[in-house]
């Protein structure tokens, strides 16, 4: 590695330019979790139709179909692998929307809509980038594959069947992933981890049908209160995880690794004003910032049951879902809460507890890798004289592990979405100069990742 | 009164052919909690199409109109005033129902379709026995009031205002309640209590928006999880409220009303089984029917939270409704569990309870009124050699206190509804006898108050 670094040398178009392009890719209401298949596939197209450069196609599989491209024109240059996705996230109540979610709507500094930060944002930047290149250098400065799958939000459920099967086409030297984020819109950050993900949902049945609450009252369970009673279960009072084996994996937080967190200035009064919560909390003895990095969670998403009318609801579900970390195994993780929920299920109700498909482990690359002081390199052109962060992605990105696997190749995080932009809530955002610090560092990132990514023997 | 009670000496029409004219009046999809005022005011003037040969008017009120009719064509004879309701509950999910809700549906020896038995089939009823009286006899046995309105679904909020305006105009010797339900299809039944009815809403609140579960958990509370642990507080295990001055007013149970109640034949493995539970539940020590017919509850009827995606909702919102008996007053009840969902209040969320107004007290008539001395004479007319049960109607009649209070008149509940036929739930059924079974008792019922009935100064 030498110490001249490149720099930024393409012109680029203000961003603000390039919003009515971004706005038609944001119009498709793209979400995995109930969109119809042909709406997840008009995303896909888009994605092709900015990608021809590179003979872009759609692979199909028992889902949505995988965008799948290849720029292979600089042999004897590394090859990286382009990761990003185009589903998008459910808008939950339009009420809470300040403009129509799938309507690119510019405000002030930022531009809303569902999905700008998550993840079509952060990989529209990409194309950009490429396209950049080739019509300023006529190449880019190294071999670059695309895949851009259509189930990242609901845990890519056949991305690893594909990977697999299609590991020798994609290998790679490095997997750059577009999706992730910036931990905070203060400084630059370069995310070294992120947390694993697994998720289920617990299902309450009592009477065969819903009941009149004053006819039947006082005779039958009610399983919404069941159900409440058993989540209440599932924590402490102070928000440590209460299910027997939940900790198993996790490691113990090492002085050193608790200095680490201590030395990055990061104001709690000031996190939980831009939350807007009454009060910050988690597991006592532990920092905000600790609890964040470190620490498992277990959060309950959802709950369904009965309404406002006078009902005993025959049957109350709950979603749950629990970031990982370290080495605890998403299955043992599962097992776990289940014994949990049956061992304390009353018999007066049915209590069935469904694990979902598709959990991750938490991964990690280390801070020396070339990729990492690649990214810092980059990031410290666009952000001069700025210290640049290593931070933990607390959030899940189900496919680095995957690529390790599959691939041999670790996964560099780099986005240039943040972490406040209300990702997976109503007025999701993205700041509208990221995309150009985003053009600007992902040129110098593939100049130095030319020079410098050392090349497998593919 | 003589021992000579009156027969039904009236010809009706078999109820199959009653029932296209019912299909229609069930046609009107009049769901209170959120219909819309058109919808209800064509339920409203059904009626009054019905009511013709009363002058039949609609009274306008801030909410849905209330229907009012006075056939006075007997001098000298008593004034009933007959009450029920033209607003229906909400469906539920509609995948749930066999056919759909607002189409009346033949069904072997039931018609299905919501409000058919509470209360649009029943009142059906008595407006079919006073055309077949004027048809038949050219008058009604005695004078008759109906007072119907279109908000008994939602508390009847507009109502004790309604009544109190026009307590000389509706001015009667006693008010007999087309709602209300036989206790069960075996035996007849004469009502002689019902429970009171408040109800209240719990929001928690947390952050100002949604957070992803990942990039935010594990440092803000959950609202969900904190919504779930107060509600788990509000019950002891074996399912007695747990909310301190909850009970204030309630009488313990004497050992003469246990042996009255144990007297009642109840089948409980048989009530289990019809309603598809896996086991009964309740406060120890006391039976099924001693819990149902003599003890207040709190049943939790919805929970709304977020949903099946990785996110820590920021508001959970629970709605709660409690029956009450004896002298439980309805504001000690929601400030007692006002008090206790605040004192267990966290810190780091937000708790707002918010109370309903139009809370109902417990209601009773003496089992020797000559109300129900008639209701008795008129049961055994249609059901010979069987045994009239004197049941709770473990349900809320919010009318029945402010008719005592405003018309200084007490009510009989005398509805042909039965208490297993899914009141609101999906498939909310009639049994088709019940209609001819209802004209004739109704018609022995008037009789009988028009020979016994003592007359006020009206």
């Amino acid at each position: 590695m030498t110490t001249a670094a490149a720099s930024s040398r393409l012109g680029f178009p203000d961003a603000r330019d390039l919003l009515p392009e971004l706005a038609g890719y944001i119009s498709i209401p793209s979400v995995s979790r109930d969109g119809d298949p042909e709406t997840m596939r008009r995303a896909a197209e888009w994605l092709c139709d900015q990608l021809t450069f590179a003979d872009a196609r759609l692979d199909e599989t028992a889902g949505n179909p995988i965008v799948r491209a290849d720029w292979l024109g600089a042999p004897g240059a590394p090859t990286i692998l382009v990761y990003g996705h185009y589903d998008v996230q459910p808008t939950g109540s339009r009420d809470e929307w300040n403009s129509p979610p799938f309507q690119l709507t510019t405000d002030g500094d930022v531009v809303r809509g569902r999905g700008v930060t998550d993840d079509k944002g952060p990989v529209f930047i990409v194309l950009k980038l490429a396209q950049a290149f080739l019509a300023q250098e006529g190449a880019l400065p190294l071999n670059v594959k695309f895949l851009l799958e259509g189930e990242e939000e609901i845990g890519s459920p056949r991305l690893a069947d594909y990977v697999r099967a299609h590991a020798e086409e994609l290998a790679a030297d490095l997997v750059v992933s577009a999706d992730g984020a910036m931990w905070r819109p203060t400084e630059p950050s370069v995310s070294v981890a992120s947390k694993g993900l697994v998720s289920l949902s617990v299902v309450v049945e009592g009477a065969a049908t819903d009941l009149h609450s004053g006819r039947f009252g006082g005779t039958v369970a009610n399983p919404v209160h069941q159900l409440a009673a058993l989540l209440a279960s599932l924590h402490h009072d102070d928000g440590r995880v209460a299910v027997d084996g939940f900790y198993d994996g996790v490691c113990p937080l090492s002085d050193e690794r608790k200095a680490e967190i201590d030395a990055v200035a990061f104001d709690e009064e000031a996190y939980r004003a831009e939350l807007g919560a009454p009060a910050l909390f988690g597991e006592s003895g532990l920092s905000t910032l600790q609890r964040l990095w470190e620490r498992p969670t277990l959060e309950i998403n959802g709950f369904e049951a009965g309404g406002k009318y006078t009902v005993i609801p025959r049957r109350a579900v709950a979603h749950i879902s629990c970031r990982l970390v370290h080495s605890q195994r998403p299955d043992a993780v599962l097992e776990a809460i289940d014994r949990h929920l049956r061992a304390r299920a009353h018999p007066a109700v049915t209590v069935t507890v469904r694990p979902d498909a598709g959990g991750v482990p938490a991964y990690r690359v280390d801070g020396d890798h070339p990729a990492i002081v690649c990214a810092l390199a980059a990031l410290a052109e666009v952000y001069p004289g700025q210290e640049v962060l290593q931070a933990v992605i607390a959030g899940t990105l189900p496919a680095t592990t995957l690529f390790e696997e599959a691939l041999g190749a670790k996964t560099l995080f780099f986005s240039f979405s943040t972490a406040d932009e209300k990702l997976h809530a109503p007025n999701e955002f993205l700041r509208i100069r990221r995309i150009n610090e985003g053009l600007r560092a992902w040129e110098v990132l593939w100049r130095e990742l030319a020079r410098t990514l050392p090349r497998g023997e593919s």
